[in-house]
């Protein structure tokens, strides 16, 4: 079994690769809920959406997120009733918003969701939200404490960040199965997934970071930053206001206590020194992921780095 | 001011008509709100929603219902998740929905919310909820109790009706501004909508029938049973299980402590010295509505009648 980490768009291209190079029935993969909001009334997991529309198939790799080819129509008269239109939800998406808006209502945790909405697409492999407790990823800039939606899509991530911050975490548990998986896993892989705001949230769940800690399975990182900038989005300003330093080193000492691997691009093979003497592995390889064959050879790299075949 | 209470379908006919020869600002329009029911966890309203739709211009005449060449991608979408599919939303629907949805939960009345669509639909006339409180109209049947919706879209009114309530009616309270819009009113018209599900949760309301009681406002109504039958639905199905004759006499029984006046059909002229016996006024003149200048011809007759010109 191998256990995947993920948050959205940069995680999802690895997921992909993975879900073309091993059997879906081996993957397990346990997704960053840290970003979910709610948003004309409706709670959307836009990671796990991402994930289990990837998985499915469906997803729009270019946006990076939805449905590909998705209409807009509710969206349009959302927005004459004054509703905010700033998150782009399709009318394909927005079934899969009201069905889990409706299940929630009905007490179903978002485990037992995400696993309804999985079958009904024909996914195969496993799917976990990191935990059934509402997480919030909360940003910290000048102009104040904002979500992480409001950060990243409404004010495109123009804000200076001074502190992540995860409200809830603490109270949380891992989603069922989460704890097990990693600790029964073969090997584990953390996605090239923003360090502070996909990875960060999973870590903050208590039990997890520790589960890592503690597994015997080996487990490596795709770093998500590649000459000291973040192949995309807002990575570089988060690690900084997290006090990382913003490259494949700074991703590595995030993950120190508990990674044994980290695939880092071959322009960053002058970092490998510094790594390794964190007591861990670097291993200079192609991680840009543009193309299909790419995600693919990503995903065999980190495999065949993990024995995992 | 004119004060106009209706249920969906056949009523919207009628309030066509009435909005094409008065003035959108004299029309104060009380709606059925027993047929509201929820679906896929959002906040349906028929009544108003047809209502609505139809002063918008919106309007899906040949349905009834919903708005005209809309479109069903995210119901089609609800249903792969296992949502129930048998209430056809439209995308553009659905928006007025999940509005609505979200604006209860943040505990703003049915009244508020329906002069804010209103208002962003550029519909002039006054449109009220019955109440803001929930009344739900429920059908006794050999099956069992089923909600509205149930018995006339699920189960295509075929069940043998036995009785039929409204469940939180006696502790509901008018939406504010109905009874004030009655007391004033220059006239009032009952439109020819169903006289026990349509016009019953209206009057079951308390204070409502009261007020037409006392109103010193001539009132007048438009029979929809001509010949022994409904002009459409299950009105004879539902009159029966209530214990009312089917008939255009019937129908005045139903409100003859409050009616001065009711339009009957040609057809049914035989009635006029019974309906009279019960010291109301019968009119008869052709009232089936079928294209728009019946509609406006309807509606001038019954407005002569009031002498409100």
């Amino acid at each position: 079994m191998l256990v995947v980490l993920t948050g959205g768009t940069g995680g999802a291209k690895l997921v992909h690769g993975l879900s073309l190079e091993v059997a879906a029935k081996e993957l397990v993969i346990i997704c960053n809920t840290g970003d979910d909001f709610v948003c004309h009334g409706l709670r959307v997991c836009p990671d796990l959406d991402t994930i289990t529309y990837t998985l499915a198939g469906l997803g729009d790799a270019a946006r990076g997120w939805g449905i590909q080819d998705d209409s807009f129509v509710a969206l349009e008269w959302l927005g004459k009733y004054g509703g905010e239109s700033w998150f782009k939800l399709g009318d394909r998406d927005l079934a899969l918003h009201i069905t889990r808006t409706r299940l929630l209502a009905e007490a179903v945790p978002l485990s037992g969701i995400t696993e309804r909405i999985r079958g009904a697409l024909g996914v195969q492999a496993t799917i976990l939200p990191m935990s059934d407790d509402r997480v919030e990823t909360r940003i910290v800039t000048m102009e104040g404490e904002l979500s992480f939606q409001e950060y990243f899509v409404k004010r495109h991530w123009a804000d200076e960040v001074k502190k992540v911050f995860f409200a809830g975490a603490e109270r949380s548990r891992p989603a069922p199965g989460v704890l097990d998986a990693i600790r029964t896993a073969e090997a584990v892989i953390l996605c090239p997934s923003n360090p502070i705001t996909s990875i960060g949230p999973i870590l903050a769940v208590p039990g997890i970071r520790e589960a890592l800690t503690k597994t015997k399975s080996p487990v490596a990182a795709v770093s998500p930053i590649i000459a000291g900038a973040p192949v995309s989005g807002p990575a570089h300003k988060l690690m900084a206001g997290a006090g990382f330093e913003v490259s494949a080193l700074g991703v590595a000492k995030a993950y120190a206590d508990f990674l044994d691997k980290i695939m880092i691009a071959p322009e960053d093979r002058a970092l490998e020194e510094n790594i390794e003497a964190l007591g861990l592995q670097a291993l200079a390889a192609p991680i840009r992921m543009d193309s299909l064959e790419d995600k693919r050879r990503v995903a065999r790299d980190v495999l065949a780095s993990l024995r995992y075949m």
